[in-house]
């Protein structure tokens, strides 16, 4: 079993672990005479480090794949402020030497709670087409399975397995003092709209070994279009769904990136399409910035490194360091 | 039966002859204290024009509604450099007085040689599944009869019945030399992609009277999703379509107006998508430009009236006269 | 007293009450040899209405002005499918006469309640700076008169006196699950930065007569500088307010429209900024969702009128009408 | 002679003077049954009115062109807070009755101290291929009338004959400093782009009548490529003009919009193209506001109308107007 | 004469041949105190391949220019994915001993039979100004020899001597179902504006050696101006072109490019510059996803890499791999 | 003393010096088993260069610090086109050893004269108030030792202590004809404006050692709004200064940047801050061409590297070679 974790590495160390390969590349030494050097990035569920297997490397080449585990014996450098393992030995793992749940970021948020917080979310549900399309959907040990294993996002926010799960949970209680303070608006579709705007997530991505990369079907359609169509199809297995309520839930699906730029197939036109975007962006937009502001904490820093999809740099706060961000 | 069009009306004419209501209001005389009369915009399958309602206007207007035909006598003045017809007499009239193809504009090309095309394009598609789908459709007599009746777009080209159809033929006949010309073009899924990309036109319009007006489906989900679904409904029909050609189809629909903030889902990400979404510009735009110079065609005018949705007037080639438009 | 209220008028009656004048002019009747006539707004707490004086228009436009309030005796007519009154008389209201909250839209709320949260809220502050700040504004009781008459905007949402503090409550209420949910999120600084954001928004507006409008400085600075600054020369105050917490303070309310297009001074940097501005759009928009579709909504309208800032129509959902938004 | 100018008129006076007619036409009576009015903009050097011929307007129409001049016998009245002048008489004046200088607002400055000034600069280029191509121009007396006539633009800033000189010479003036400034930056070509850069101007725009209109060559290929054909021109007809200089001064000409969104063939991708790009930005937005704010100069107002191509209103200093500009 | 070529090589090959000099640099081997090696990018009209001399690299550095065409003895290796060429000997190649067809690559198509298809093309065209300006233009021989070298971009499309003829023909070819699709289209005006739009384009380039490279006139003016010009000359040769016929022909060339932010100096404003406008949309575009699809085709890819310049991948649709590319 | 200074070494030469440390990091030697080297940036006043310090890199990285200076021995070498020094012996200096003014570019301009030429304008200043404010701010010593020290910019233009003097000056400089020019431009505003817009820099930066770089408040705050303040606030010490001139102050320095995406906090809304915007722009940009051009003037060279803020390379006139900026 795994005993030592990319988290708690120190430049000295010694390694004899199980990780996971995030990316793997034949690369030159630098006196090209002397061939090429194996380079790794190993992962587990606490991080992941860049690691050099030196004249072993195109020897064993061959044997790891990305998305594989291997058994690696090593020391821990450091190089360019950064730490690297130097890999004396490694091999492909057995699936019994290892526990994957040691190897992939997860949620920290026990599964089983957050599935029975949504089904109480849809006993709550008074309309009565909703709540039967929400136990179609949630009842169904197949998309639940799936649903255990979806991010959010596949880097933004929630960028792990059981992150979906937190982003649906957590918008739910976000929703609660809205609904309070907004009598016009409907709580069932409320409800119904967070638990399904995001269910085409589940077919964006997919596993690739223990990794997570987007599908053909996810990049040619995208998660909204995916969406709409796994509620639609659910939707008419019910004789009876009402057609206008089936055409308002859909509406908050295809609209909840909220402008065409940010991938909204329409702009929100009813008051529960405008509570379901912002309520995505306040929960998505808060924790991008607390996982950034987290992964940038460290001793003596006052700013994180210049983050390029968000254009900026967060202030930590505490003593000021150069960024590379433009002030002029 | 109709005798007199509105194309053919000049001041100082008498009238008597059948037309639809395309608009209608109660407005209050200058003088308030003669009360309102009724303004009207009356149209046939070659134009419309305003129409006034004097003294009876209150005690007609119950009987008039959008959408209906109206018997009229009464006579043309010119008003503001346009004509407007001031009514005598004014009664809803019955549906055995009137052809209705007299009181719609409609395509002015033959419907059913227009199917005909489209059917010889399927028989020349070699792929079978693809094939089979389109047979699936355009075999189908209630989708023909939709067909038949709907405009490519509501205002900015091919806006009539027959207009999508028009659409369809027309861009079979632009893609002829490009596929000559594009060896790594595929046709087959060129050809379905040209015939199947608008089909959500079908439920984005519907008619209101003899009037075409959005759906609220239209503008709540819109055609493009719409058309996607309705291609995604057959082919789950069929037990052995290939996965990725349907992947292929459908990301050709979803991406074929190009760009997000034109109304694409996604952008075109393989080269069938890029070419129908090229050819469906150069159809629509030279179409729109087209009915806007030939809309715009008088004596003596050199520019169009200023077009607010393409932001300038078009040149029409004789003596010039100012624009509004700015040139600074 | 005042005794009939707009919201409560229908065509056909009398009526003998006392409103508020959003706007009068002098306009000329379309027979121009009959003169001018006055062209008046009216309003009270319950909405607005037009109205005319005919014959004697020219004779009181000189008793009339903006903001000022008025008795009238009339009678509603319809127009154009809206209702005005047309007035027999008109005087200038003595102040005795009339109660000014029946003549101004103000929160339903009750305003000393919500004052009370907010003490409430200012109490559970931990941090004894941020703490002290707080009493330093809304323990001011100048500053508390100012914030019950203040609108949170002049037309976008809460846009009435006490919707400011509306905004500030409801945004209290929104950060308690958010706060929950983010433990990397500092509760003090958010419930500060809540409270003290829109402050300049009191300098920004003023009243002429019993109407809000901008003053220069709104215009020429902006509530976010306005606000800024009353923040900084409160804090000069207190000799030992530590500078990094002013500053992680000031960059909140600089941020707090999170765009340079959409009037941020900075765009958020930390993490309390983002989530100050993600729940003030939240709150905002769903305001003004809500605020529109209760506008619109009339027996037999499925759509409202269209929004030209919203740049939509939104949909209420029951019989369909035409809009006049572009849908090709 | 005219001896009443548009400027000095109040609401009662008596008129009889000629004017420029700057717009016509005729238009219905509010009852209908009256006809026809004729609707007239009147114009001259000092500004323009609204006038209006009731019952003869019919009948003198035919008799008036956009453009012309004609001599009015009337009265001026007050009409929703702006003057009309109500025509009792009109006929089209003879050319030896009135002056064009009158009729025309053209620019307050002498405009051959200006040619003189242009002269002198002239004479100041040492580079002789420079100085030779800007004595073809400005030797060229046909040139020379057409400059006298031209407007910098049409609506922007100087935007009346003698406008073209005006911007001309000032950015010569604003030149001094900068060249004082900037060794590295080429004098003589500065001065040679500042002279040339708006050549076109003379091509885009001509008299109408006595009105300024742009050319159908206007606006097909616009004033920037109009200027470099001209420049180009006169290039040629020098055997022995650098190559690498006339390259230089076209890129000034091409470039001097300064971005592709306003109107530039090309970004400044040299000194002296961005030294000549932001001088005619300053010289000509400091003109346009100072105009706008000189033409919204009234007792008691501190802000101008909405300006709709600038988006806002402009802060003349006084008690505080409502302006319609938002500010939520 | 050359007997291998880039496409054909593998690691291991040993290789002797002539290969055209792409880029040359010296660079330090990484162990510094060895000194320096020179790195090649060395072409032929197949393809590119990085080639590294190592020891004897600043011996022969100052013999090797870029553009030119050098012998090589040396052997192909494998390095990070991709191949590259050690060098053992390398001079300059004397210009009997090559053939410059086999180092540069050019049109695939013959470039008579194109010439031929345009001489055809104006021969069909009826308006005998336009025919004159064209047989000028094409009867030219410098002209036709700048045209047989010219590419249709540097990089997008058609980026090889002989891709402007190419983009010509096709262009007519697509012409072709337009002009009976729109009979108000001027077939005359159309097929000058796809023979002359890009003219420009053969003084926008200029071979350096073998390579192609912008001019400077190319960055400073551009081909929209540098075409308008040219055509600009020819009709001026002509003493009775109609001016109309010149304005629509030039308007046609300064908007080809469609918006402003994509070059066009003005946009469409006439039928025939729309539609010549999205035929080059059409064309250009559909080859450029064609080239990229065929660049990303290797065995076992579903998708091309990412490009920078079109911001997403391609889809070829086989197995799936991930792609730089964001899906958030 | 400082003898050698980075503009003036060659290849070749022996090198023993002071230098400023702008940048320092220990990186591995491509043969990892070699351990690290120092890798450095040092500068003087002249401009900077890369250096190495191989074996000893380890030992004397920890004395060596960002912005501290050293005293180095080594020789100079080229690599890659550039030079760099190869040190063999390398120790922090004392403060006596050197003379700052050597270590750091400043302005070349005789920064006393530049504050005389201030104060000369101060002394113009007709309107009291605004001179006392002025003379609050330039006649106290502490503000004058700040602005003796802080550049314009941090990278675009007058990068450098001293800078922001100039700027200073060179605007008061350019106002003087545009002033001549414009009657209605208010000379003391203007003059007060251009000495105050960019006070906010002073506190926007701050010295690491001898390097420039921003504040936690200058990026948090930004330097308009620290710039407005430190102005309120001294007018806040004034009891009698009239708040329209405060307003009208104020408003010059948050709308200096001229539109929301380039940083202003309003648009301009006056004529002076019009006209101050535009000459802000005028200084910086052509300071910021004239930088660039200068910077890459070399031997040979027609075109400056491409700049990515700019998007462009600029043209500096000899021969053509190519650049990386895309011409397609």
């Amino acid at each position: 079993m795994k005993s030592q974790f990319v988290a708690d590495l120190n430049p000295g160390d010694a390694v004899l672990s199980f990780f996971r390969v995030r990316f793997q590349r034949l690369e030159p030494f630098r006196d090209p005479s002397k061939g090429q050097y194996l380079s790794l990035i190993l992962a587990d569920r606490t991080g992941e480090m860049p690691a050099r297997v030196w004249e072993q490397g195109p020897a064993v080449a061959g044997q790891i794949a990305r998305g594989s585990v291997v058994k690696v014996r090593g020391k821990v450098e450091a190089y360019r402020g950064r730490q690297q393992l130097i890999v004396a030995r490694i091999r492909p793992a057995e699936e019994e030497e290892y526990d994957p749940a040691d190897l992939v970021r997860t949620s920290e948020r026990d599964v089983e709670a957050m599935l029975d917080a949504i089904r109480e979310a849809i006993t709550a549900v008074a309309e009565p087409h909703l709540q039967s399309l929400l136990h179609s959907f949630f009842g169904d040990e197949e998309f639940r399975a799936a649903l255990r294993q979806a991010p959010a996002t596949l880097r933004l926010h929630h960028a792990y397995p059981g992150g979906l799960l937190e982003h649906m949970v957590d918008m739910l209680a976000l929703a609660c003092p809205l609904l309070s303070l907004t009598p016009e608006l409907d709580a069932d579709l409320l409800t119904a709209g967070i638990l399904l705007h995001d269910v085409g997530r589940v077919a964006e991505f997919r596993l690739s070994g223990l990794d997570i990369v987007p599908t053909d079907e996810g990049r040619l359609v995208g998660h909204v279009v995916l969406g709409d169509r796994m509620v639609s199809e659910r939707i008419a297995q019910f004789a009876d769904f009402p057609e206008p309520l089936a055409l308002r839930l859909r509406h908050m699906i295809l609209s909840h990136h909220g402008r065409a730029e940010w991938g909204a197939v329409q702009p929100p036109r009813t008051l529960a399409a405008a509570a379901l975007h912002h309520l995505n962006e306040l929960n998505g937009q808060v924790s991008r910035f607390a996982a950034l502001a987290g992964e940038g904490r460290e001793p003596g820093r006052a700013w994180t490194d210049y983050d390029p999809r968000l254009r900026r740099s967060l202030y930590l706060g505490r003593e000021p360091l150069d960024a590379e961000e433009d002030t002029d």
